[in-house]
C-alpha cells in the first residue's frame, strides 16, 4: 500500500518535490520487450512542458527525462523502470511574506496541518510539477499498450474554459494539435485566446473541463464492483492536481435522462456488438463495451492570482496575501497531456489484469 | 490486490450474487473494542431495504445481517468481521426470452464478454443487491469512527431527480428523514412524488444526483497525490452501480469560476482556521480542511423499462426486448444510504491511515 | 492491504474464530470457467479433518464446506468465491481457571496484549481451525491450476517427527496415503506410531517437519526480488500456526555446502534444460527452473500438555497451569494438507501473475 | 501490488540493475519529522560496501547515496524518500564466452526463461548490488523507529560459516564489530579467517548462517494469521539474494522438541510479563512478546567459482563454464547488514500498522 502509487499490475509510484534535486516515477510491472528510449518519453513530456507560450507558467524547466533502470538494449526488461527528471530551475528568490502566509485555495495549509512541514518554496508534492512524472510513465504505458492492443488511441482535449464550451457540431480531431489549448474546435480556439489573454493581463485565472477519449479499447476490460474500469479512471483523474469532478460518458447529466433516452441500443456489427449511441461512455457495469471510452474532468482555477485575499499566518494571525510572479491563467491547459497519461496507465493496467485473470475474452458474441 | 475490495487499512471485500444463497462483506482492519451487534448494523440496512414504498423495487428481501466472526461479547476483536445477508427471495420464475437477450444499458453484455458467464437470473455481481453488503460495512465503520472522531456526522440526501433540483434556500436537514426520497426540501419532496408516480405508471425511469456530507471531520486526513481523500471518495462513489459522475465541492462547476471566486478565504476561528466559503468541499490538495466534506454523484436511470428496445442475443442475432416485472423508477433513492456507507468507510480508513503514519496532526495553527 | 489475506491476483482472505458460528475463506481473482463443486473441495477438507484417528484432536467437527458465491452451474464465474464452514462442535464447557491464566507457548498472551481481547474459549484467529479455510481455498486453487498448467502435482508429507527422520533411501510416494502421518517411508510410519502413542499417553507432544513438493511447475514463475516465488512460499508456510522455520531446497543446510557442491549443473533435455541435481529446490533467483519445487517447514510441538507449567494470570499474578482435555500430540500431522493448500495457492497466484505481465515464457532455450 | 516492493505502511520499492546508471529505493509511508541526512544513511551503506577486505568482492563501488526527495531542512516530510546510488564501476570488459553460457546456480537461466532478456553484464535485478538499496532504506527505518520505540536495537551477526558454528558460550556482543565476519565469538573469528582464506585462494566458496536480533521491541506487534510478524520477517529475509532458509527462535530445531521443552514459562517482571527462556524467538502466534526477536537465515555459497562446471548455452548446446574474476568466497558476510536492514524495515512497518489499527497496546497485564 502506498499513498503515492496507482495501478494494480502496472504500478506507478511518483516521488519528488518541485524544489528538490529531482522528481520521477518508479514504474513496476511493465511487460518485458517493449521498445523504449528516452526520446520516446521526452516526446510526451515536451507536450506538457511549461513556458511554451504565454498561456502557461513562465517557469522554464528543461524537463529532460533520464531512464535509470529497467531498459536494456532499447527494450524494457520487465523490472522497475526509473524515470527521473532533474529540477533545473531552482533559482533562489525572495519568498518574502509568502513564507509564513497560507494561500487561499492552496494545499499549503492542509499540508502543514497534516505533516507539520511547511515547504514555502513551492507546493511540495502538491505542486503541478508532480504531473511531469505521470506524463513520463504514461509515455511508457502507451508503448506497452501497442503490443497488447494495437488499435488503442488515446486523445485528450479541452471542451470548456471558464464559461465557454466547444460546439460539438464543429468537433474536429485534426484541430487539437493546432492550437495552444488542445481544443477540437477552431472557432473556439480563436475566441478563447482573446478571453484568456484578458484574464492573464488582469492577473486572474479560470477553470476548465478536459475530455480524454480512448478509441479501440477491446470489450471486456474492468470488473463489476470496486475494480471497475470507471472506478480506476475516476480515481486516476481525481488524483490530478486541482481536479474537482470526474464524469464517464453522460456523467452528471445522466441524472436528467430517462431510461429510454439513456440506454444505448445494441446492434450486430461485423466485428461484434455495436451501439446506437454512447451515453455509457464505453463502460457498462464497470467493463468496457468496445466503444470509445469517454472521461471528462474539471480543473479548478489556480489560486495564485493578483487579487488581494484574506488569509492567516502559520501562527494564526489574520492577514492578507497577494500572489505575484509566474503563474498559469488556466492550469487546465497543461492538464490535457496529464489526463492522457493517466488514461494510458489505467488502460494498460486493465489489459494486464484481464490477461492475468482470464487470458482472453471468453464470451464471444455472434 | 482484489477487484472486489476497497480501503487501505479498513478493508472491505464484498462477495455474493443476487441469486445465490447469500452475499456479504468481509471487513478487515477494524480497530478492536468497537461496540457492535447485529441490530446496530440492521438499522442501516433497513434504510436501504427495497420494497418499503411504491417508489422502490417490489422484490422483498428480509436483508437480515448475521455477524459470523470478529465480534466477541458485543465488541469487535480486531480480526475480520464477516457480515452475511442471506438471499430469501429467490423464487424461480420464467425468465422467458430474457435468458438469451442482452438488455440495453445493462452490464449483462460486458459481463458475458469478459467472463463467458451468463447468469440470466439477475445481475450477478452487477446487481444492486451487492450494495447491501456495503451498507452493512458502513454501519460498522460508523461505530468505529465514533471512538476516533466523535464529532463526525455523515448524511446523504437527494439533490436532483431527473430535471428537478432542490432549492438550496429551502434546505432543511430535518426534512431528510421525512420523505421517501431523502430530500432536504419539503416542497421538492411533494412535487417529486407526483413526478415519480407518473414515471412509475408509464414504466419509465429517471436518474438522480445524491449529495453526501461528512461534518466534523478533522483537518489533516488524506495525502497530496494518489492517496488523496478525494481520490478515494471518487473511487468509492464511482464503484456504486449506475454512477456516472462524481464531484467534490464545486465539482464540474469549478471550471466556470475564476480564481477569485473559487478560493475560500481563511480566517482564524476559536478552534483553528475557518473559511469564508466551502467551494473546496472540505478538501484542499487531497487533505481535509476541517470544513464539511461534500461529495455528489449522479446515478443513471435504470434500464429496466417497459419500452421496447433494440438489442441482440447471445448468438448475435438482432432482436427486441422489453423488461417486465418489478423495477425501480429511480434507483437513485436507494443509492442514498449506499453513498453514506461509502463515505463512512473512506473516512474511517483515512483516520486509521493518518494515525498509522503520523499519530496525530502535527502542524498546529494558532 | 489486509493482515488476513495472502496472494496477489489469486487473493485469499480467511475469517472466523474457532468458537464463533462459522469460519471461511473469501477467495477473489479465481479465473472463470473452473469446474468446481462442494464435493471437490470437501475431498481436501476431509484429509485435514480432526478426530479421524487417535493421533489427532478428538474435537469432532463436520467441517462441511458451503459455497455461498462465485459459482454458477458448476463453474467459477470469475467473481469472489465464498467458502463457509460452520462450527458445529461448540459445546459449552467449564473453562475453569483456564479462563484467566495464560498458557505458555500459546498466543493468548500476545493476542491479549495487542487487542485487549481475551477469548478464553479457544484460540480466536490463532486456532488451528483457521487452517480449514486455507485447505478449502487450496482445493479451489488445485482445480484452477489444472486449466493453466495441467502437469502440476502437489504433494505434502512428513519427513521428521520429533527426533525421528525418514530414510530417503526408502522414499516411496505410494506410501504417503497409506499411514496416518503421511510419511513416504513404511518403516518410519510403523516406528513412529509407537513413539507417538507413548507421547499421547503421557500427555506430551512433539514437533515435526513437513515437506511439500510441486512437480510439473513450468519454468519462469516468480520474480527476482520481493516477488520471488520462494519469498511468497516462505511467507505462506510461516503463516501457518506453529511454524517456526521454512526451507527451500537445501534450506539451512546450504550454509554448509561449497559452491561446487551446491550449484546444480545444467544439461539439455528433450523439453529444455535439465539439472544434475536439485539443491536449489526448483527455484533460482526467485524464479522456477522447471524442476520440482521443494519446500520444508518445521511445526513446533503443541503447548497444550499435561505437565504443570508456570504462568501468570490476566491481572499479573504468578500461578501454574495444566491443560487438560482433547489435544494433538503432534499438530504437524494436520499441517500436511495445509502446506499443500498453501503451495497450491502460491503456484496458482504466480501462474496468473506471469500470464498478466508476460503472457507466456519469452526466453526459449534450444 | 508490485513484485519489487515490500512493507505495508512503510513501503520500500527498489529499482535498478548492477550495470545501469544507478539503483535505489523509493521509500513511501515514512512518518514526517524524522531527522535524516545522507551521512546517516551512508553510515549503514559503508558497512555493506564491497571491497573493504580480502574476503569480499573486489568490485569497487563508491556506493554514495543521494537523497533526491522527501527530506526538507534535515527532516522527512512524510512523502516519498528517493534514495539513489549511482553505479560508478561500470568498466567495460570482455565478457567472452560468459555472454552466451548460463552459470550453474545463477539466476541467469530462469531470468532469461521468464523475461526473454539476457543481461550478460551482471545479474540484472538478481545482483547482490540490489541489496545496497535495502540497506539505505533500512538506515532510514532505523531513524524512524527511534521516535516510536526508542529502546529498539537491531544487530546482525554470523553464527555459521560452512561447517563452522560459533560457540554460544563465548557469545560477546562487543566482538561483532571487531572482525570482518561480524562474528560474536573472537575465537571463531580467528579460526574462520584462515578457513576462508583457503577457500578464496582455491577459488571456492561457502555458505553461512546469519542471525539478526531485535531487542527492545514492544509486545503486541504483528497479527495472528497472514500478517504475522514472523510471516513478514520470513518473506523479508527470503527475499535477500541466495537465502534458502529462514528460522524464528528455535527454527527447524523446534521439530525435535517436546511441548514441555519448547514452551517458555511466564513470570511477572517489573514491567510486565517475563519468560524463562526464548524458544519462541520473541513471537507467539505472530505477535511480539516483548522478548528479543530472533531470526536466522541461511545464505548459499556463491556459484561464481573457479571450478569448471557443466552447463548449456542460450541456444541449448551443452558446454562447460568457469567463472573468473572478482567474487566473494562467502557472500554471507555482506548479508549481515542487509538482514539488519530488513529487520528494521519490518519492525517499523509493524509499529505503524499497530498504531494505525489500535493506537496503543490495549491489554495491560499487571
Amino acid at each position: 500500500m502506498s499513498m503515492n502509487s496507482f495501478g494494480h499490475l502496472f504500478r506507478v509510484t511518483t516521488w519528488g518535490e518541485s524544489h528538490g534535486p529531482a522528481l520521477g516515477a518508479t514504474v513496476d510491472g511493465c511487460p518485458p520487450g517493449v521498445p523504449i528510449d528516452e526520446a520516446m518519453i521526452q516526446h510526451w513530456l515536451d507536450r506538457r512542458k511549461p513556458g511554451q507560450n504565454k498561456y502557461t507558467t513562465q517557469r522554464r524547466e528543461a524537463d529532460e527525462v533520464k531512464i535509470l533502470s529497467g531498459v536494456f538494449e532499447g527494450q524494457t526488461t520487465g523490472t522497475p523502470v526509473q524515470l527521473m527528471i532533474e529540477n533545473t530551475d531552482q533559482r533562489s528568490k525572495d519568498y518574502g511574506d509568502i513564507k509564513d502566509k497560507f494561500r487561499p485555495g492552496h494545499a499549503d495549509i492542509t499540508y502543514f496541518q497534516k505533516y507539520g512541514i511547511r515547504d514555502y518554496r513551492g507546493g511540495g508534492r502538491s505542486s503541478a510539477r508532480e504531473t511531469a512524472a505521470r506524463v513520463a510513465a504514461g509515455g511508457l504505458a502507451r508503448e506497452a499498450i501497442r503490443a497488447l492492443a494495437p488499435n488503442v488511441q488515446i486523445t485528450g482535449y479541452m471542451v470548456q474554459m471558464g464559461p465557454h464550451r466547444i460546439d460539438r457540431a464543429r468537433f474536429d480531431w485534426a484541430q487539437i494539435e493546432q492550437n495552444p489549448f488542445w481544443v477540437p474546435d477552431a472557432q473556439a480556439a480563436a475566441d478563447w485566446a482573446d478571453y484568456l489573454d484578458g484574464l492573464r493581463k488582469s492577473g486572474s485565472s479560470v477553470g476548465a473541463v478536459i475530455e480524454v477519449v480512448a478509441r479501440g479499447v477491446p470489450a471486456g476490460l474492468g470488473a463489476p464492483v470496486y475494480g471497475k474500469l470507471d472506478t480506476d479512471l475516476a480515481a486516476a483523474m481525481m488524483s490530478i492536481n486541482a481536479v474537482k469532478g470526474v464524469e464517464i460518458g453522460e456523467g452528471m447529466a445522466a441524472a436528467e435522462l430517462t431510461g429510454e433516452a439513456n440506454a444505448d441500443e445494441i446492434f450486430m456489427g461485423q466485428n461484434g456488438p455495436q451501439y446506437s449511441s454512447n451515453h455509457a461512455g464505453g463502460i457498462l457495469g464497470g467493463i468496457s463495451t468496445g466503444q470509445d471510452i469517454v472521461v471528462r474532468f474539471a480543473v479548478k482555477p489556480t489560486s495564485s492570482i493578483l487579487t488581494t485575499r484574506k488569509t492567516i499566518t502559520k501562527s494564526g494571525e489574520e492577514t492578507e496575501i497577494i500572489t505575484k510572479g509566474r503563474h498559469d491563467p488556466c492550469v487546465g491547459i497543461r492538464a490535457v497531456p496529464v489526463g492522457e497519461a493517466m488514461m494510458a496507465c489505467v488502460i494498460l493496467d486493465h489489459l494486464l489484469l484481464h490477461r492475468g485473470q482470464i487470458g482472453a475474452n471468453r464470451g464471444h458474441i455472434g
